[in-house]
């Protein structure tokens, strides 16, 4: 997989090769194409098939990431400068729109215009919710509305990777429904997880999370539970706040720890796991089965 | 067409309808879903299929013109603001990269993966492009890089509207080809042509053209043959200064137009035309083809 996204990168033409490269080697996990390959494992795939659509799902990921970066403004990711703050907005733009367009044409490679169809949906919702994101900076954001948006921003490519899969492995329909279910599930417990290290930091390392998304007024689901249960007035003046300074970052997050927002969240996720995992049920059992139970496992403090 | 075309935008989710809406009802000519549907009518084509892709192609258009108009800074576009900055870069980025995931939806309902393919390779050649324009400003352009950057940037779509047409109507390949030859000719023809009149300004249209392009620093084929006949100091000042003034664009044009360097991009433009006509010999004498010669004959001198 690493060796394919150089090579993606590499062939982008012109001033595009170093930033599309840069962006598809900077230390993703690569869940993604992992689910997908796992899915299409389960049954028989064209491995070469499979595997195309693999990285073409990395690809399109960065290629959000990339888009994403401009509409927040972030100047790192995963220690390193985003493509807008390294290149400008003018070089962030083209390479999204080239690897978004470089997915399409691998995706299209393989024929199967199930799979296409997959990746464009999802791909919808991701541009729906990069914007969605932006709106609800500072705004109030109810759990409907952080559902819908993780759905869009998250959850959609992990259903579109598992279902991709599946459909090259040449499962059955209810198969693939059972794996749109662990994929979508997985996707959203996956979020909330990754909303919790904002606040409380990643396992295995020391002291606090960043308050990142309390800094960028975005609501995420335990900022929305400690709105109503602690001290809202000032986690309000933290998302409202542009760039706010060390101490109230620091208030901001205390605030929301001193509630059992974090508690409820994971809670939550871990329902979403239990789904994942429900779904997975109608699946044979098989070594790649038991890996996704595994992956589903994980998301909860996880790494990944 | 445009009830179609309505109803993407309209379909757009939350804050991205109105900006949607806005940038695909502007009053382009539509002229490459007219490529299409020709292409596609010359054989025998499902026409909802065709209908499909036709609008396909326009929003695919449109989406890269959003996102042209944030790496070119542009502030207007068809006499209206453009989306950035009505609405800024980030519901720009957003909506931009809503239409290309939306064409890409519609293209795999349609479920030819050859038809995807055309655009999808189109797609990237449209990314590619963007950067280039960009980083061509102000700096040193050959005629090499020039046609490179016109084939990238318009004629591949061009191209592409003409075969997924000739594939969907069911054509064989070389009558395929023939419609690429002609398509890709004529989108070259088509963009020369677009150079010249922002020099010249429109037929019908009293007065010069604005110089667009001049005052940009995008070095289009008049200016490159007029850089090597004319008063390049003059061309190359106005090309390095950041918003020239009036008088030193009109300087600029002046200096321009002082040369032959209009005359032989309409020659080379007319040469194009000719080479999309020799393509169209090989496809069946029908209303069609005679309709795709009429566009040809237009291109020259035209305001589509």
């Amino acid at each position: 997989m690493e060796a394919r996204l150089r090579e993606v990168g590499g062939a982008a033409p012109g001033g595009l090769a170093r930033p599309a490269l840069e962006a598809l080697t900077s230390g993703g996990k690569r869940l993604r194409p992992l689910l997908l390959l796992l899915s299409a494992g389960i049954g028989a795939p064209v491995w070469e098939e499979a595997l195309r659509a693999a990285a073409a799902t990395e690809v399109l990921h960065t290629a959000t990431l990339i888009h994403d970066d401009i509409v927040d403004k972030a100047k790192s990711r995963r220690g390193a400068p985003t493509t807008v703050a390294r290149y400008g907005r003018e070089v962030a733009v083209a390479t999204g729109d080239y690897l978004f367009a470089e997915a399409f044409a691998a995706l299209s490679s393989i024929g199967d215009p199930r799979v296409i169809r997959e990746f464009a949906e999802a791909s919808r919702g991701l541009a729906a919710g990069e914007l969605e994101q932006f709106r609800a900076s500072g705004g109030p954001v109810d759990v409907e509305d952080y559902l819908e948006h993780i759905k869009l921003k998250t959850a959609g490519l992990f259903r579109a990777a598992c279902v991709a899969g599946g459909t090259l492995g040449g499962l059955s329909l209810p198969q693939i429904d059972a794996l749109a279910t662990y994929g979508q599930a997985l996707g959203l417990a996956f979020q909330m997880s990754d909303d919790v290290m904002d606040l409380v930091g990643k396992p295995g390392i020391m002291g606090k999370g960043i308050g990142t998304d309390l800094a960028e007024g975005t609501v995420t689901l335990p900022i929305i539970f400690a709105l109503r249960e602690g001290d809202a007035e000032t986690i309000r003046r933290v998302l409202a706040t542009p760039r706010p300074d060390p101490e109230l970052l620091e208030a901001g997050i205390e605030a929301v720890l001193d509630t059992d927002a974090v508690a409820r969240t994971e809670a939550w996720a871990r329902e979403e796991i239990g789904t994942a995992l429900r779904g997975l049920e109608a699946l044979p059992a098989c070594p790649e089965r038991a890996f996704l139970e595994v992956i589903a496992a994980e998301v909860v403090g996880r790494d990944v």
